[in-house]
């Protein structure tokens, strides 16, 4: 259409825009829905593997299904020994850990011989490759950052299991591991949030899989997507104890200063992974001697309810149980992205399948009759 | 708002949709604008530098300015040491030419202390040190494919002249240098393009610079987006000459086959850019012994008026023009991207200076009862 049919208001933001129609996730009522399963039940019930093959093929997995799917990401743990001295030398850079993500990833891609297999089939073998590879890439780069050797992973052993031992040099307990893997489960997808936007705005061009990933680990990175958790640590810190959260937050509303991890575009009962997260990291922060930042998060949660209706987000408690679990919070987003890459991997399958380029319009606002003088007389 | 007030269709492709107001370019009539100057004014009076200035800045530079903008494209050609042996290990990969770019500029990226400034000056500072480095990376990259060293950029001379000196290994003489000019000028800004919106998109999370290229980059990649001129000369190869377009064309209408480089969802009326490039090319076809493929291809833009009411865009006539310059197809994609980083960069920093995250809605069309069993009654 010419420009004098363009509609003259911009939908800034695209909200409340519908971009596309999906099968995947969805905000439901009061929750969240993986292919029609609640996240509470996922997460009471299945690992992050189940989780994978859910999103990936739209079905809870079998017995073999499971162990296939368990065999494909094990096989991506298992990281081309021609990458890390790469991975050496992206560590060795003093930038932000994303960045160095989406470095590494978009080098990783460089060796799959078939990266422009968009088939069903090709991006599924890409997507279980790749999400098995994610953790020990951030492992590794995180070893490396302290000067220390990356680990290989352990057959046999859970995506949970392995990323706490891979990044931590410690193996973690049953009650470690089955927290970390329901922190996998609750972010591996989340309706049409900037980074799935992204991926499958990059994947409507029929670029492959890998630039896709790449796109929307750059999304991921944004402080108004990925990241809020370690703002919530940060935040933690600077109010320092219990006694001085009241204030905290009265002068935080007074100033009408944002609360970090407080509050979602979607969700208006609060989001049901801040719940499951708050209730499961109560004896982990006890043992971690961590009791009385959660006690500050429930305060705060708690006030901002009271006082603004607001309440809290996945990015709330997550911090603090990655905390407890002995990360840095300069890993989250990267962890993030560990699980999230499941989400991102569903979603362009889905794009690929019944795909139209996205090529909205703007509309301009600039000068129209410009001439160009010499550049002496400018 | 709720799933149940979410419009029951989805605007497939954002088609029609209007994303974001800009000043910076549009299509207008029957022509292309930047910030108000016809793309015919600008590629017959201005070099790239200008534009780069213009895009950047909203006013064609004065010759102080020009001088500034110059002087800063030069610094970034003069690539950081530490990057040539990474460069080295990309180029050996046996991968497409524009993962090869990703992967390389996201690199690049790390070795900005302040990748993270979002101020105008400062993502003004990084878009001229970075499209002053994506020439030479391109450049770098395609010489060590062939097994030959980098060439040094040589001061005092245009981005044109280095970026042909660069990659081919050979001083371009004043014709080679203006067409080369002309298509950096032409390829600069395209409203908004699947890689434009993604670079926005990514911006919107107020991630970095150079994720937003990087994401960008991934868009262009795609052969939906960038890449048709590569197949346009592929098409020429498969037709053989001059006596068969007819015949070819015959059968490609006749079994509703895509025609590369023919048709642009958004110019009825023909690209402005493709007229430009017909006209310049016909000279340099001739010295390069390619003056059959230029009939040809005039024979298939008659033909596929007459038959389809349909006209070249801008990837009909620029991949003949790389041609006759010296370049190899697998190039043309990232001389794409080296020219239109110009754009992106524009793009970014208007989105910054006005952001709001792109959050747009799925409408879910999925389960929304299901409930998890025990795996072994599956």
């Amino acid at each position: 259409m010419s420009q004098a049919q363009i509609p003259e208001t911009a939908n800034k933001g695209l909200e409340n825009i519908v971009a596309i129609t999906s099968e995947i996730s969805t905000i439901f009522d009061v929750t969240l829905l993986y292919r029609g399963y609640t996240i509470e039940d996922l997460s009471a019930n299945c690992g992050f593997e189940e989780i994978v093959h859910l999103l990936w093929h739209g079905k809870l997995p079998n017995t073999s299904e499971l162990a296939q799917t368990k065999k494909d990401l094990f096989a991506g743990m298992q990281l081309p020994k021609e990458i890390f001295p790469i991975l050496e030398s992206i560590a060795k850079t003093n930038n932000h850990s994303m960045a160095k993500l989406r470095t590494a990833l978009s080098y990783y891609g460089l060796f799959d011989q078939k990266a422009e297999d968009l088939s069903p089939e090709g991006v599924r073998a890409k997507a279980a490759r790749t999400t098995g590879a994610i953790g020990p890439i951030v492992a590794a780069i995180s070893r490396m950052e302290q000067g220390q050797r990356p680990i290989d992973p352990v057959s046999g052993k859970s995506v949970a299991w392995n990323f706490l031992n891979m990044i931590r040099g410690k193996e973690p307990n049953a009650e470690e591991e089955k927290l970390f893997d329901t922190a996998l489960v609750l972010h591996a997808d989340h309706e049409l949030n900037a980074s799935t936007f992204t991926a499958r705005v990059v994947a409507s061009t029929t670029s492959d899989y890998y630039s896709d990933m790449v796109a929307a680990l750059g999304a991921l990175k944004g402080p108004l997507h990925g990241g809020a958790n370690e703002q919530v640590m940060l935040m933690l810190k600077e109010i320092g104890s219990y006694a001085q959260v009241d204030a905290f937050i009265e002068d935080a509303v007074n100033a009408k200063k944002k609360v970090m991890g407080i509050g979602h575009r979607v969700y208006k009962n609060g989001d049901p992974r801040a719940r499951i997260l708050k209730e499961m990291s109560v004896q982990i922060c006890k043992k971690a001697g961590l009791e009385d930042y959660h006690r500050m998060l429930v305060r705060i949660q708690e006030q901002m309810e009271a006082k603004k209706g607001l309440m809290p987000n996945v990015d709330f408690y997550s911090g603090l149980v990655y905390t407890a679990l002995g990360l840095r919070p300069r890993d989250f987003t990267p962890i993030f992205a560990v699980s999230r890459i499941s989400g991102w991997s569903a979603q362009v399958l889905e794009q690929y399948a019944n795909n139209r380029i996205f090529r909205p319009r703007a509309f301009y606002v600039g000068k129209t009759d410009s001439k160009s003088t010499p550049i002496g007389s400018r």
